[in-house]
């Protein structure tokens, strides 16, 4: 009986003077504690890529100030996911820094009164001046003006932003996602800069851009139905409860789905407060939002050294998908993009 | 200058007998870490309320299943806020409370497939029936069918809901804030059971209901230019973060702010991984969302227990506000509610 | 079987302008999350003393100068508990107040560079007087030097700093214990002030207190099988590991133990990191720490406020102790104190 | 003005086939939040090296059982740190590994009743036999009867059980330290499966291991005042506050130091609390136990993932000490104190 409990030793972690993330990432799976689900997740990803699962990624958290822009296209690009739900900030601050501008190098360890004074946002330990946020705002708003009139969903609207981002020299998630055609999401649109530079665009020159919230809703639960699904959440919010909630809303549009069937989530949000940023997939299971054989691993650590790792680690293993997936939202939903 | 840093004692807690909520949390203010920001907090909540000042209230978090419902009502009903920003989630629970259905005792050291296989849906340690959950969800997209069909913000369309919860015989957050007409705004109503019932009936039986999201965005920005404004934030999301760009829609939108005066906020987040939900006041400062010269606070702790003890201390002191503020929407904005 | 899980609603909150302490608890306990957490956690200790229990109390982090000592201090007075296991410092910072020096409200927002210039130590948002703390610890020196020359264990030593402060106006934790004779240890007492004036003594004047930590271990061991016990922890560290362990070493002397039957810990230290502070009741159980049907609570929340939630509730209930429970270490372990 | 505030853009990171570890973590310190922190801690531990800094690590949490005692040992045996602070836990473990026995890959989601029954104990997601321990512990006790009977300070004691595992064929953390002769400290010995072994060799064959703990206080202050230092502290609890003391310690005891010059710590405890383990090195410099001028960085991070990482990117480096610092316990102090 004692035996079933013990038959696998775990394995000191050797040092090695040449090791690759990817393998010492393996490594950390003989490990215990964060290390190991931090092995894992490497593990459930590259078994989503190899399987043919649909992969949702949900972003929240000041991701892309802190300087993973190109981690998230790189996965857009290479096709590590196949559509991004996200917060609004996320997709201002990568317009932000693909026209050109930029984030800086700050400190937590500084008088917010004279940043202030100086006109400088601070987010944790990294600044931004607030003129060149204004001016973004303002560029926003230009292209915006000039976007035919008509009801969006946000993805639509969102496609039209990373089209709008090809003529620039840098490339990002938006940029990018609109190139692989990779549906963006952000159902939380207002509650950000791009929906401030809107308000101004309707209040200032009487240009209105309507959204459709319920088309977002609609499409992604029937994104989530065309095949398996996997679902990789950085934070937790709107983005992981709009994926989460696609497998709730499915059954209620005709669409059937059984529970996404690998999860991934990286996060410092613990299960104690209730909310759900920090449950975990057992909990989610209960609500049939996680298929009940599911793939599943939580990593509590911070996103910002977590992705790094996984994604250098899926770069060095070449990973390739066993296929693409093709779908065209025009077609099944009606809708054009 | 060593006298300047110790001028104030801290004295030690004395057990009382016979002590009141509100004076133990005064003496709390003599002790520290937790204890005195809680302390503070209520000293904090107290001066919006004799001052002339607008009370935003952002709530996040399954704060309704937990039982925190009478709680945020009984706030609304003695106008110790003028405005409520929420998630759709606990607004839908709300409504599934008012209407005469429950949330459940339940536990987290439970097998989560078999709550699965018995349809209860696990919100960390209680439980909900799913079938309940669905048949307010049909009972919202009946309701919904009937409404005028025009566009609404969430403002007006919960505005409409709250109404619509007259005839039951409970009370709660909606429909004590329509009887008192403070406005009560969801940014990302689509993320939520609210959002899934209305897709649900668009999809199934055409009927559209259509949301202005600009006009929310725009309509809390002038109510933080009316007068002095003062945040007060359980958890962090949406809720926080929209009531916090109010300052920074304003001055896009011409109406004239200079950050909130006064800021509470209760949360187990940290503001180590550089999201919005844990920043603190001093970085809003920074940005100008909170005042140079604010009173503000943050308490470290779950507001289950955070939020009851505040909201008692507040009604033994049987405090009044200055005066009630009295606005309408309506007129100032165009708005018909 | 859906019927199982769905018994008992939660009951919404309902503020009241009267209400005791007690009765605020009792409610949170038809909430959810930590609000029925902190209720359940008054329920066991009222258990507790109404049972025959043998009650340990583990106080870690900074509580003293949080201004708990006199929460302690009436838990003592009224036998709410029978053992206390303390880091030194706390220990240190009780001997600093009761001979009548303070801690300070001080702040976190402040330059403590400036701080080191002025002498003056902070501890979170509380500052003390670095000259005072020496004069403290020059004060046990003193004291210790008098002390007669033999080897002692923790308890049996700060049983003689207790008796000391007899003479001071002040009551504290030492003072009270040595009153009422409950023991008190400090198996880290090396790691605090008062080891560290211990040390000064024996370099400076050649008077050296030897320590036998090995009658810590045993005594309170013999102390675990007296009778069915309770443990309190405030916080984790080494005294919650201390008492933990008391069941580990019952068995290797002789002992007859069976886990400890009720069990209670406030803490915001989380499992997720594998430590001991923050390790789950039930990881406990595998272990034999906690009996398997033990009566136990998780309170995820700062103990400074907390604590004199939970002894102020205490107090309205006048709850008497079945029996207070007699037992010297004098006859049974041949120690004199 | 603001131009101060915006002189470097962070850099989003980019994905790279083929990266160094060590090239990652410093792609990282141009990113925000805990990777920058995490490549910042990097710099700092390089600088130590590289300068002439006597080098205290502070080990705290289940390490060993983590899989990280490979990693502490390479440390060792790199003289990449030049004195190890411990939990009794983590020393036990390692001896428990050295002589053979295992951690076993284990599960949170498990039935601990069940665990009980078949006589494993859980350490979050890891299991141990518990007669393995049991075993270990008796190995313990006899090698203890067959020392030398005298009063030991830790350091004696560990550098003797270290001795004694020179004829086992793995290499560890207490074997190799007695190797380089790396002083080992462990101040609350007695709160260990250590100290019930011990206690149980005096209770049940009458011989007694006697500490001095007073020699620890000493012997360390003693270290601290050398030369430069600089510390690296995995989690809190007594290795860090032990740590942090020695700079309190060393002017009463006539050492000059001022404050580590250098500082790490790697921990997931914050500071709202109140308490020594989650406390911030700004903090520390209040009291003097950092230098005014440090270069000192806090990554919040589960241990398991980021000590592997920093010592892969040391070990990539080839970094070699300036100079091994060189030292000796017996002569320098004889044992005297």
């Amino acid at each position: 009986m004692k035996e079933n409990y013990l038959k696998y030793p775990t394995e000191p972690l050797v040092i090695k003077e040449n090791i690759k993330v990817s393998e010492l990432l393996a490594a950390m799976g003989r490990c215990s504690f964060q290390a190991r689900n931090l092995s894992l997740a490497l593990k459930v990803w590259e078994k989503m890529l190899k399987e043919d699962t649909f992969i949702f990624f949900g972003l929240a958290g000041a991701m892309v100030p802190a300087g993973m822009r190109k981690v998230v296209m790189y996965l857009i690009q290479q096709r590590y996911i196949d559509c991004l739900v996200s917060t609004g900030a996320n997709l201002f601050h990568d317009i932000h820094e693909t026209i050109g501008k930029y984030h800086y190098i700050g400190s937590t360890e500084i008088d917010d009164i004279k940043l202030r004074q100086a006109r400088i946002d601070r987010i944790y330990d990294t600044f931004a001046s607030e003129d060149e946020f204004i001016a973004t705002d303002n560029t926003i708003a230009q292209w915006a003006e000039e976007f035919p009139k008509r009801n969006y969903s946000t993805r639509e609207f969102l496609y039209l932003l990373g089209k709008r981002l090809f003529s620039y020299q840098e490339d990002g998630i938006l940029k990018s996602a609109a190139k692989v055609k990779i549906p963006v999401y952000c159902p939380a649109l207002g509650d950000s800069s791009i929906g401030i530079a809107l308000t101004e665009l309707y209040q200032k020159r009487g240009v209105k851009i309507e959204f459709d919230i319920l088309k977002d809703i609609a499409e992604t639960a029937y994104l989530a139905s065309l095949k398996e699904t996997g679902v990789i959440y950085i934070g937790g919010g709107v983005p992981k409860n709009f994926i989460q909630q696609t497998e709730v809303t499915a059954p209620f549009l005709g669409y059937k789905v059984s529970g996404h069937k690998y999860a991934i989530q990286i996060t410092q949000d613990v299960p104690f407060w209730g909310g759900l940023s920090g449950c975990t997939f057992q909990e989610a299971q209960s609500w049939g939002k996680i298929a009940l054989d599911a793939d599943m691993v939580t990593v509590y650590a911070d996103a910002t050294i977590i992705l790094p790792l996984l994604v250098t680690a899926l770069a060095e293993k070449k990973i390739k998908r066993k296929k693409i997936i093709k779908f065209s939202l025009d077609e099944k939903l009606s809708v054009k993009i």
